[in-house]
């Protein structure tokens, strides 16, 4: 799942927000990683969407009105999948 | 909340799962609306991901492998915001 | 294609910049609906970009510093699909 | 700009379209990065326009018949950052 939690009509720095994510993730028992646009972390369903749901609330404890969350999740039932394996299999492609 | 749920590999049509899921959301009492590019569902937080996970799943019934979701949240704590409130407001602005 | 164009760190509504896009659109050729999460143009991926390019730049004439674009692109080559033809097809299966 | 080009209806390897995107950038000017969900790519916003334009129309060349593109532009002008300043903006924050 690749997630971005956008507190709007807020200055703070926007860095302050996804470290609480972090902090968040790194208690769950998840594996996970950031990037320059969201973090992706890995999970089965109904895992990833509890934890979208704990990350998306963070915000409103810091004053935030309005929060946009984007989620993107790839599931796949016919093989198991790990992080950094799709990159793995770019990269014996252009080898 | 907008969603959108894609099977991948699969070269049925999407409009059958597209209706699948509309169906489900009948069955529900959130308000939604279908737009040619996903589905606009109005709720609390936890509602909407809740009936994500349920519409997320209806593919797999139906052998797909693989389904890419797409969920945008937009919440707002300030104030109460109805389906068909935000493009009103834009069209107050217009005239 | 689908847009959605957020400028960050602003206060004010956003109702008053989507009102501007879709001036923008309205004196391009294309044709367009707005949704509540977003706008939906109808065109070929060049004429897309241009126009989301167009778009993208409307804020910062307005003093803002930081915007977020998202865009989403549904592009078939096997036949031609207009706007609104997508709801039809899935209220065809529902009916 | 995080860009993911995601050809629908093929039971191809969704790795060697990666893969092809991978070289097209190689030979761009452009910084990038791989993910496991998307590609980051550092440029001005035409710069990422064209490239987007130009990685999307990979896949047809495959004998795909359609494409779903999802395209993030996150856009300052307050300052400049480059690829994985926001990464380490955040681990700034954690230690």
């Amino acid at each position: 799942m690749q997630i971005s939690v956008i507190p709007l009509g807020t200055i703070s720095s926007y860095a302050d927000f996804v470290a609480d994510f972090q902090k968040v993730l790194a208690e769950s028992n998840l594996s996970f990683t950031l990037t320059d646009m969201a973090t992706i972390v890995e999970g089965d369903t109904a895992e990833l969407l509890a934890i979208a749901a704990k990350i998306h609330e963070i915000p409103y404890g810091r004053g935030v009105q309005r929060i946009l969350t984007s989620i993107t999740i790839d599931d796949r039932r016919d093989k198991i999948v790990h992080l950094g394996d799709k990159i793995q299999a770019v990269k014996n492609k252009l080898t």
